[in-house]
């Protein structure tokens, strides 16, 4: 695996699930793979389950560990070209980028979007040039649009925890305080979209994300209808794309409650964390016993080892 | 040993004493105890001592080590029950604790209190809230009221350099520019009410500590009496317990200065650092051959160790 | 190797050097030598290069490497001397240090220059009162005033990279929005004047550095013939050192162009980064086959590494 920015650097994701579930059994089992081997951890934005699961599973592997807060532990990063860097920025991304790779054999990178400027967000222009300009694997620790260790670890959970061949998933958007990315739900339904299920978006007029990951999704806007017979209900907040960045409603209604779970048959409920209680979801569903975030938070150290795993194979 | 946050975790003291000053001879004899086992020390406040000592001991066991500014680098954390949390707050203790839960075999935490609502310190929520939902091992790093990791030091090194089988030890206030916790002052009474030494309290009227950690301890007001005969001065700042989080005096007269410790017994001077020189201790005091303040701080690494490895043997 | 905190500190350049060299080819071949050894990196200022070069270089070679932004995650620092420390800052550094070399079998500490008050930058406090207090060996990660790792580095890349016995190697002066301190050209000018290599700086007029860095070195104020026939190219802005830490000119003239290069004997293009593009140096010149910086900045690690190479050695 050269980098692990997306869905489709997965050549085979059913392998990937398996090799997920395997390391899960014994985390330590390939504990000498990673030995002299450097992952970089570069965050440009707050993370905890990301952060911590990466180096647990890179140091399951043997790998070094080194954490880097970018932007605060070292220079403000010039991204724009040609430019005449008489402003703020210290060093250019290319130069960023290209001596990291001199250190680090895979870098990790947390890059979050402005949510002004839809173009710029959607060219994901901080993980694209560390792939153009590092000369090492990149794994996206979360980058302006998409999320896709969230989205294995995702698979990767309900792969385990269905109790159906095909079970119905539903991505419920939900409100929030705040305006969020749409990384999460757009890998989330880019990945989705190709497991065996059947896969449901359901969210208020306004809130479509980018048909580039949601071709062929069912969209469903009456949220009662979409949990009908659900088996796992995903719960998630973000801005609109169309209106870019935007909250167009806070509506309550949409909140995750008890009285729509009911709706379900019996769900699990899933959030990527962190979520907002009795704003995203009613503490009953989050404190109940089909909550399974935290068993999926816990799943993300072995989506991360698993990608890691097929990285080092490759060296 | 399930958590220490306290000395009631403590199942035997002597033991624990005992063991921290045999790994001193030998830190790296149980270096393989802590492989594929990780310990995340988690800091909502500044540290050095305890960061670094805690780090060293874990390696030495041959641990993993997560370091995570929980607040900078992650989520700010709601720790209120039933909250709707629309406000700055972006995650939950409950949810932010077990996931940290799932990452980690040992959790390290600190948390300062606030010094401003007393019932709200004293019930010690942020550890006490880990403890609740972690589902591992909790290691206090110095919560809103208590420092048990700093105590046990202390102990070990009255043991270590005491010249009498029962040796005076006298915890002294000092004056501070600025309001402090009573984390430090009350784990020392509690641990050292316990210990084969003669304690007394020496501090001005209104410093009076919790009953709580000073049940049967002399107090004496009069700091030069309390100094006569002492053979171990241990000074600290702290505001005021009754008056929560006052300042009541900053009278340069409490100083720890020369004249008063030839009140003592040629008494060694002890602090647990950061000290203000000058105000807390005079340098003539700190820099004399009597101070064993820097010895004492190497002696964190060696009792971080030995509490460790009970932790380590139990799982 | 005691400390390595000047040129002064080197016994052999010349086999300081080759032994990098070597470690470059195998940089795994001494992992052993550093086990149960800890390498703390304090950092009062921000690093790229150096903080992940000397971290990647530490655990090549099998140490423990605790990184510490010393006052972001610890106390702030006092350095003044019989102080009553009634102030903001909360530690003396005389604890600091002591307290660290109580964990630490080699200290690596970056801390710059305020650039408003001459002679104190210029006694390196920080780093000296480290060297003091500490009790260990003390690693410049970059002082107030030198940065031998670059130099060492920039040594062992025109080493490697000559192509004439002797080769032409000029510092240039270059244009630079803020006022940026003195080290990297103080450094490179102390330890070039010693390598067997033609050395010349060329800056404007009021731009020369402390003669105690430059004595015997040919200085040329026009820019264009000190770049004639020559090999190397070592691009750094620096503020004045006469009218301390001020900014004289920012004329776009001194620039790094292609046009200036062109007058070189095809020299190499060395900075030691970070670099701001179009102001210091032109696109066309960094992004040029002739540029070498990020093969410089990758042999940081080697540098690093034959010096610890040599701390451990002496253990």
């Amino acid at each position: 695996m050269q980098n692990f920015i997306s869905f489709h650097d997965v050549d085979d994701l059913d392998f990937l699930v398996k090799s997920a579930l395997e390391i899960k059994k014994n985390p330590y089992a390939n504990s000498t793979l990673g030995i002299n081997k450097t992952i970089g951890l570069l965050f440009l934005n707050p993370s905890l389950r990301t952060r911590l699961s990466t180096q647990k599973a890179a140091q399951n592997l043997g790998m070094n560990v080194i954490t880097f807060n970018l932007n605060n532990e070292g220079w403000a990063i010039e991204v724009n070209e040609g430019i005449v860097m008489d402003g703020t920025s210290s060093e250019h991304i290319k130069e960023a980028a290209a001596v990291i790779g001199q250190y680090c054999d895979v870098i990790g990178l947390r890059s979050f979007p402005g949510l002004t400027d839809r173009e710029y967000d959607y060219a994901d222009t901080i993980i694209n040039k560390f792939v153009q300009y590092a000369g090492r694997p990149i794994l996206s620790l979360e980058s302006a649009i998409l999320h896709p260790l969230q989205s294995l670890t995702d698979v990767i959970t309900v792969e385990e925890l269905k109790t159906k061949s095909r079970p119905k998933v539903v991505l419920s958007w939900a409100p929030h305080t705040r305006a969020l990315p749409q990384a999460v739900p757009n890998s989330f339904s880019e990945w989705m979209s190709k497991a065996e299920v059947d896969f449901v978006i359901t969210h208020p007029k306004g809130y479509e994300l980018s048909n580039e990951f949601t071709q062929g999704v069912k969209i469903e806007y009456d949220q009662d209808k979409a949990f009908e017979g659900a088996d796992f209900i995903y719960a998630k907040n973000w801005s609109s794309f169309r209106e870019y960045g935007k909250i167009l409603t806070k509506d309550p209604a949409w909140m995750i409650t008890e009285q729509k779970m009911a709706l379900t048959d019996s769900a699990k409920f899933m959030h990527c964390l962190p979520v907002r209680r009795n704003v995203v979801v009613a503490d009953e569903v989050l404190d109940s016993e089909n909550s399974i975030v935290i068993h999926q938070a816990g799943n993300r150290e072995f989506a991360a080892q698993a990608v890691l795993t097929e990285m080092l194979k490759g060296m």
